[in-house]
């Protein structure tokens, strides 16, 4: 058992005093070790704020300090939105392996492994590899065009999942020879949990990467959505909440859960009919040959262009007698916004309470102690995470449709003699259905 | 607490006498409660087949049992290739039902929840929502045209993923809302132990489904392949085994290793070359419009017809000295058949070793008794599962390419106008490239 070094404490994990604000509702627990393997939220501030704020009581000065680092986060997304695609691909990484971080140490402080041997390099080595894998889907779909033209990038973007799959390999193969006598359990244990993460995360940060390739419009709206009604449900609950929503989460109303959502389709809808005025925000992002990069440029799609909505026979005869109009000049992407807020105000809050269960399951208060108030940025976005697969489904299914120039490209990766043996079929095909006259 | 019934004993689970046989090697761990929670491996004969071998001793019996059955098992994936490719798929989903109830009941027994409410029913919601899901995107692929005309039916392809997102999103929040206090810990891990049978089984049996679509050949050879490995292991292993090879599987020796190998290289080599010869084997799976049903029929490629190999100079000139020919005439395919069996017989049994790890950990023997002297389904399949996915990431990566007829498909989902549009496209690109000759 030589080879089993077990840390006698934790301390590099920078263990904060955790035990002054420990939610009052956390069912009286005893206090598990875990508490003092995880780094938890703190409500301390950095040490020029705190100095200001000493003055204050302690209630307040959560509040202030969870009130500014609120403004600071915001801020942020608005400085790397403004800082275009490339900056927010940068920030959706670092954030996935921040959250993929905050969850795997987690495990280890539950399974208590520090130190047996090759695990954490393992976790990492997967992290990596499903990231070539994901990330590299998307690339070859983006810039596949361009990326053929460079003979050594070919064999890279030919035999891609052929190669991620073999890095895959190679971690299983990696994992079953790391096996320890005695550990097994948790060396299971922790591979199921490294897996888990993986999919929660990375399979995420991919999608969410996807709908920023779709254009802007697509990762703003759904976020700030998820954000304000984060923020609306706190408010409504804190003025008007009395009557309790879920047993996880004790003080969370059916006041808030209602008024958060309600503020979330105003908002989704106002956003929408804004953004939708900006090529920079509704354009897909495409790679510009000319300019030999990225670039978001196109003549927006009649989905951003406002149109007539006329009301159905049945209440528009009843709009006219109180004399209100009864068509709408509406952009019919403001529309689809309604479907966005339903599912960040309904569905989104779950993944609140699933993190939040995931917490008192393990007894720990958060998730990390990045966020001065807030947590660890698990903590952040833990309602985001379904969001994101929710918009790709919804684009894919009711948006995008395969568009010519998109199977072009992909005919242009036939040989010559197959492209000319397509074109024919296509001829008589379009022929047939008298789409084509013959001769032409 | 009354919503907990706790089951006193689990009688219902089939308790064999499991002490019996429990492998030596098993690191004399004191016996945990889980033995008897889990219905072990046994080698009791049905009761006929008892009788008749009473009279051998102890040893021997276990040897026949598992070698009557091992043929019964072989016979009957014969009779099943012989049913056909519907008779194959309706096979691979009872077995990929089983494997998952297999996991799954390990998990009860580990977590000790039986009685937990709502928790049986959401694994097999879990099951039943990502089969629809992954069932579904396979037929919309290979049926698409035909389901496309029927038109209640062409609401389901066209929302096909959005249908199984909202179905998974009912699964997520029926777990949140049936979180219960204290349980927290068990019904997460649980949740986590769910997901991860769903990505072992269902995706590899989606992988399977669509490897049998391209030809019989990708699923019999592989699936043979690993078979040849696993008793040929067993043999050299028995007769000339000596040096260990790996610490968790005290018996697995490297003459086993080695011998295995070299004998899957030979057999994979001699029935891909065997089966290159019928239709039946080497044609993709495709929907018959006339005859109205599946049909295996068609002009086999080039890659299943015999073609000349020539050696390099540098080895051919020493073939020359010997006397021995310099050229061959082999089925491609049958080359390719050695990358299957390397992969086979180097990571397949770490799929073995994986699945006995695992057993170690929760202290079982064998993941079920359904099949006499061999234990459960999961026993008998631990190492197809990787190999599944290593054929369909080889297919697509060195055989397919995209066909023309396979993206005039794609094409009709576009509107008309649309087609003409690329139609044009297509005509201007080829003219260009001087494929096609103006006015053709």
């Amino acid at each position: 058992m030589s080879e089993i070094r077990q840390r006698k404490d934790t301390k590099e994990n920078n263990v904060e005093s955790a035990d002054s604000n420990v939610d009052s509702e956390d069912d009286k627990s005893p206090k598990s070790d875990l508490s003092n393997a995880i780094p938890t939220g703190t409500n301390k501030a950095p040490s020029v704020l705190e100095t200001v704020l000493n003055s204050l009581p302690d209630r307040w000065r959560n509040w202030v300090v969870r009130g500014i680092f609120s403004l600071i986060m915001i801020s942020f997304f608005c400085i790397v939105i403004y800082g275009g695609p490339l900056a927010l691909m940068i920030t959706t990484l670092v954030v996935q392996v921040k959250c993929f971080a905050e969850i795997i140490n987690i495990g280890y402080a539950v399974y208590r492994i520090h130190g047996l041997p090759w695990f954490r390099s393992l976790s990492w080595y997967f992290l990596i590899t499903s990231n070539y894998f994901f990330y590299g889907e998307s690339l070859v779909d983006y810039f596949g065009v361009v990326i053929n033209r460079l003979d050594f990038l070919r064999a890279l973007v030919t035999y891609h999942r052929f190669i991620s799959f073999c890095l895959y390999c190679g971690g299983f193969v990696w994992f079953v020879l790391s096996l320890v006598k005695k550990y097994y359990m948790k060396q299971f244990s922790l591979f199921a949990w490294t897996h888990v993460a993986l999919l929660i995360v990375v399979t995420q940060s991919y999608l969410i990467m996807k709908n920023i390739f779709e254009g802007l419009v697509w990762f703003i709206v759904p976020v700030s959505m998820i954000i304000c009604n984060d923020i609306m449900a706190y408010m409504f609950g804190f003025f008007f909440g009395k009557t309790p929503l879920i047993k996880l989460s004790p003080k969370k109303t059916w006041e808030g859960f209602i008024g958060g959502g309600v503020a979330t389709i105003v908002f989704g809808f106002m956003i929408s009919t804004f953004m939708s005025g900006f090529p920079y925000f509704v354009c897909p992002i495409a790679y510009n040959e000319t300019r030999g990069g990225m670039s978001i440029d196109c003549e927006p799609s009649a989905l951003f262009s406002p149109a007539e909505y006329t009301l159905p026979a049945c209440i528009a005869s009843v709009f006219q007698v109180v004399g209100m109009p009864t068509s709408f000049n509406i952009v019919p992407f403001a529309l689809h916004s309604f479907s966005l807020s339903l599912f960040s105000s309904i569905i989104g809050p779950f993944g609140g309470f699933f993190a939040s269960g995931f917490k008192r399951a393990f007894k720990i208060k958060d998730f990390g102690d990045v966020i001065p108030g807030h947590g660890g940025i698990m903590d952040r976005f833990d309602c985001q995470f379904l969001m994101a697969t929710f918009v790709n489904v919804y684009f894919t299914s009711f948006i995008q449709s395969d568009s010519p120039q998109k199977l072009l490209s992909q005919i242009s990766y036939l040989k010559s003699d197959q492209q000319l043996e397509l074109f024919q079929l296509l001829k008589e095909s379009l022929i047939n259905r008298n789409i084509l006259e013959i001769g032409n």
